[in-house]
């Protein structure tokens, strides 16, 4: 039986990611994705209001219109984890095909609020959770297995695809990391086991690929060092406190909570995606806030409380959006003066995430931190580990996989070719078994698995 | 009698520059620009309607408060060239002192033009013109001289204080270009008799010696080549074609309109500044432009022109502002989708200047870039030859010169000691003859001159 | 009837530039070169008494083992240009096919030289000299046509071979350059006739297409302009000039010389290589040397000559070998005082040559800058301009040639995919019409040409 | 009573540090070092064997001659730690000042080692140790103390003057890491009170501040977490396992042994300077070394540690000298295949060194790694943290000390200047209280100290 690996998006981008695998007559989706980079180019786009086939023409999410020339049955949309490039597409695509969505837990949650979020299309398709570590069967050929992983988001996963074609790996995104607080570090037994079984192919996210240190990415641990040995000095003195990372970013979130939480300060996490993201991990039981902890997303709320930490800054931490300087984002409006918390001399802004490494980040970054720095701010910055594989975990990945054939995908030309190049170090070779797909383009695997060649 | 130099703007950055020379009791200043990229910081800042204390705070214009500290009588306010960072602040700032403004005709022209958009402020200061070559009398110990040199603007001129103290050179901007259409080459004759009659000290622009190529900066003649190479295939064709340039680089925009001339394409130069500093170097004599030529500066205007050329784009060549991507200019805004004009497949853009380096800048010019190619539009970037000395021809000044002391000017620290670095090549150390100043400092030099040490 | 192109080498890296096309049964072969940068890892590689098993172990030249494989037989063996990536290898390689080599003059004067000088291989391979804009039958069913372009060498052409399958065009290395003075400009109009006529496949060389600037690379009328304006005023002095460049680049040691010539002193061609190619050039008609020049290549007759020109200084201007800084060049070996020229203070010293960008060039030439310097000697670099077709002269190109089918050539992944994504703008889709190929693979073609689609 | 600082090497290069401070008629001379850097120049120094003036012309030791022409008596020389560009110079120096040497014990030990290597002169100063947090009295009106601070080698401090002018702090080299396992954290406290007390002038090591991120350097805690991530796996397999650092880092080689000590492996510390380093610190109780561990200095043990190493690769780990790929350093001689130990497929690599960005060591580092790639060994860089300040450190250091009076040192003009900016954030200004000075260069301040203006 042959297996077909269609690229329909997130190959030539990071961002909008969505890959379908035909085996048989069967079809599984992978992941539906934006692109949020895209946006900036045609100011009037407003996502939620707009048709699929705008979005799709102005390169915000895939173009699935092919989909239709494929022929066979879509009999499941698979997601790895709650990143809006990989589920922020659902609520504008999925809705056309008849299959049940699958996702973790904390991912199908995201995947539920973007939903109800979407104002043009309605859709029917059953929501169905599964964890990592268990199977489910999803047609009579094709059993999913979510195999446990690590990324910068909760409960995201590795799916695999076994078939009577052989098995198909999707891993996008990962890192290893070993020592997180809220997860097992990714099961790399159950990877040896598959790559022992056999593996046919492997879609794997290279992000990072094209970055040349031959490292292994460092593990959020260092984080927990880093912004300790940052935060407990300043923490008890009396000027003000801020912090601001992903609010996807659960992991971090807790350790700058549990930071905090040394001090006598309260916690503010503020900040409309904070609030979205936070709420529902404490939920489900997975972020546990400490008890002098506040979460506020309105506006109106966020604002009562900056009011109130502008005046006894020395009695709070706030942990905000904005990291990115997003004019729009909590921490640019109060470098802008926009806020009733003003910054003044001796205050520290502690900024978790790196410069997502665009020209428009680059300026908005730049100017917020001149604003702080003008307003007496001190700023510490790369308080930060990254959530994707470094160039030596992808070596060990793919010796624990093994892989007949490997798909380098999310990321543009130069990341692939970056892993291509890796992958030939690990006696592979492009054009022979690793495969370099263009959005829209197919590759098309015989198996059963015969072994590497 | 001693000489004090007193650092006022444009000692810690790009911009605002502005330095008192005090000789006994007599001052003259040279320069009072503005730093535009101060402005972004505050959002709210119009300039024309602004006090000066206002915008000194903000540190758009050089901080001249200093100066009623400074024991003498202003004799004179001399302006090297009509760039914004160095007449930009006359009309915020001049009318404080008693003194008549000094400056070449095209200089004074701008002059005049930035005192009449002046809203806050009047004044009464006499404007005298000085041709390049020419001496005037300032005080019965001062005779200034203006030195013709090469730059990016018309009539750019060293100005030279002749005292009984010694000679004093203050060089901020230029260019050794032999090879410029509208302006001879520099004066190196007399700056080698002024080297050989005793320069106690020499102020110096040092906009590019941070960098670290050993070269001589290219001629405006190199920038004519590639500008042909580039223009002379596809004005033969049917697709649109336009330039962005700096408005006030009148040679550089009588190479355009001369490429433009041997095609049988009608010329329009559009835009607000590019009418400013086109329309007055014409009517000067400066700018000789073609008979098919339309200068046009009114939004209502510029619409009309962009209407008809949009319908037949083969038979234009549109020369613009908005080089660097400035969201109000018009470039960037043909780009966006705001004009009568639609950029299709084939059309031909050609930046004929750098992208200013900072972030802001670099976000701007991406995103129009980004745009532009979307539409189908084909770029060509970097057609453009600097109007900075560069590294070699700072050392040939320097050796030019021969001055006692050194003052670098118009850099950031990391220009000024590059700049520093380079002089300690030839002989000069740091400290001793070579002088550091930041914004309000000042030193003080014993006159009259005896020769290099 | 089917093509095939087979990538022998080159298609890795810069250098060692090897394509086989197979029409039929018939097959030409392009370039022998080798991979000098693969000789600093093995320290004892002698190329000239080593076995090619060897070499080709050692990645020094291309693996034409797998040429043994191809069914078919060598009907010639072209060469581009007299560049060591494309002609070193000829003495180990070429012996082994029964098949004339076929070269413009000048390259194959250069063959012969290199040919000579090999001490492990005989050979009887018939010569056969072509012009440019020449014909010749290679089989019943090819011809092949040499058309003129321009590059860093005199006679440098672009083979192109007319089947019944379609136009094969192999450009590898080319720029345009309209303004050369030993050269007339590329032949765009026979470019422009065969993209008309349908050119099934063209393999173009990438070296700089990984350069994001959107523009045509400068012609060599800017180099002359920039050595000029270097040159001119030292040479009027007392001091010593040497100038060092690319010993092949005859068009540069030209201009070097005719500039030379404007002064009263007399020019010294001097070094190994300085000697072999320029000797050759002059002989045959090329290069013009000015009365008063000398070429020396042997050891002895250079520490001669270096001893007059040490004692009168102001009386020559030496052209050497030694750009890259290499240890045994010569004029990293005047830096570290190893001849009878001594550098001091006030010798200039002009370096026409970029640092081809290793970690290896790169110390050396530091290294050499840094010993000329603290000898007292000024340094002008970058007085050069590139030899190979920028961004936007490729997209020139690929709008001549309207080739169905582009394979990028001559540069590491990086450059090739970078061609790739410049390709994808003007219409074509990597793995569709544009071709990854790793040394050692090929890709098939079905002819006769159909149009592009 | 006035105090001169005087500049004697160190402040236009990172390398060959020594400061004197004379205060009245003594003086205290900090550190003797040489630069490393300037024996690549001259290819024949042979350091041991040259006078020192020789080597000063060449730039390689200090120039202390100008302390002729100053007035005074030297009362001491005092060592801040073990480190070659801060006692690499006392064999030169030291003997011609009667005065005795003053460092920590493991520092001493270092420095009388240098002495018994001399070749050129004998000397005869009295060697007293003092202990970290330990005084002595140096003149009647002069108290050192030894403050302890942390770097990247055992007993590092930073020298305090306590004399009737005011506080003399002497930081250089330093980084603040309060998680060593060699050492404590340093001394805040003590830091804070001399804050308090009133330093009259810091002079401090800026060999990092140019670096813009605006960071606290990374502990050695950070530096175990990565090494063990990257060897735990590796050292349970069968493969070959090689590490680099710092042979003067023993804290580093500490972790390095500890994680070698959880596997059943032998421990080869192997080169010339590993056994210097090492073996004087087990010595000394600094260092505990596994009981499986063998330490090899000499050429001949060394080979006959690797050829057993060779056969049975998977019970060793190798930790050697040769991270910056220096030709004569082992582990490029293991790479070039010049010991009995020959790499292989599978090896594992660990560099935990960064590249000391010059040129030289970029292409021998590149040299090196080719090689080993080349050889089938897999190559783990980076694994490292840095013993200097970062410009977050820096700020905490200046808000500590709260000096009147600052000096950047060890350092090129950029980064003097980069922590001058950084200070001014704080509050002071270039040329009031923060001093630039060059080699050779003197400031004089007037104490006592009266508090910071």
């Amino acid at each position: 039986m042959s297996v077909e690996v269609i690229a329909v998006g997130g190959y030539e981008e990071v961002g909008k990611n969505m890959t379908a695998i035909k085996i048989g007559e069967d079809i599984v989706i992978f992941d539906m994705g934006i692109h949020l980079d895209r946006l900036h180019i045609h100011e009037d786009t407003n996502i939620e209001r707009m048709h699929s086939l705008d979005l799709i023409e102005r390169g915000v999410i895939p173009d699935d219109t092919l989909m239709k020339d494929v022929d066979g049955k879509v009999r499941a949309i698979v997601f790895t984890h709650g990143h809006l490039d990989h589920i922020g597409a659902v609520a504008k695509l999925a809705h056309r095909y008849e299959a049940p969505l699958i996702a973790t837990p904390y991912t199908m949650a995201l995947i539920e609020k973007t939903i109800k979020g979407e104002r043009k299309f309605k859709f029917t398709n059953p929501l169905k959770v599964l964890n990592s570590g268990e199977n489910c069967q999803i047609s009579k050929d094709i059993t999913l297995e979510f195999v446990h992983t690590t990324h910068s988001i909760p409960q995201a996963v590795t799916p695999v695809l076994h078939t009577s074609a052989g098995i198909i790996v999707y891993s996008n995104d990962f890192k290893f990391d070993n020592h997180q607080t809220l997860s097992p570090p990714p099961d790399y037994q159950r990877f040896r086991e598959l790559g022992r079984k056999g593996v046919l192919a492997a879609i794997i996210d290279t992000t990072r690929a094209a970055e040349k240190d031959q490292v292994k990415t460092h593990s959020e641990k260092i984080a927990r060092i880093v912004l300790k040995d940052i935060m407990e000095e300043p923490l008890k003195e009396d000027n003000g406190m801020l912090v601001t990372t992903f609010a996807s970013h659960i992991e971090r979130i807790q350790a700058i909570c549990n930071i905090a939480a040394d001090s006598n300060r309260k916690i503010l996490l503020l900040g409309r995606s904070m609030e979205r993201y936070c709420t529902m991990a404490e939920t489900m039981g997975i972020l546990k806030l400490p008890e002098n902890t506040s979460v506020y997303g309105s506006p109106k709320a966020i604002n009562r409380a900056l009011a109130r930490a502008d005046e006894n800054r020395g009695e709070y931490i706030l942990v905000t959006t904005g990291h990115q300087g997003e004019p729009d984002a909590l921490l640019p409006r109060i470098a802008n003066g926009k806020t009733m918390f003003n910054v003044q001399q001796g205050d520290n802004i502690v900024i978790s995430a790196p410069v997502i490494p665009n020209p428009l980040n680059r300026a908005n970054r730049n100017l917020m931190e001149r604003r702080l720095k003008s307003s007496g701010a001190r700023i510490f910055t790369n308080a930060h580990v990254s959530g994707h594989a470094g160039r030596e975990d992808h070596r060990d990945f793919i010796r624990m996989l093994n892989a007949n054939h490997l798909i380098p995908a999310h990321g543009n030309l130069e990341m692939l070719t970056a892993y291509a190049e890796l992958a030939e170090e690990e006696g592979y070779k492009l054009g022979r078994d690793i495969h370099l797909l263009r959005n829209g383009q197919a590759q098309v695997f015989d198996g059963p698995t015969t072994g590497k060649p």
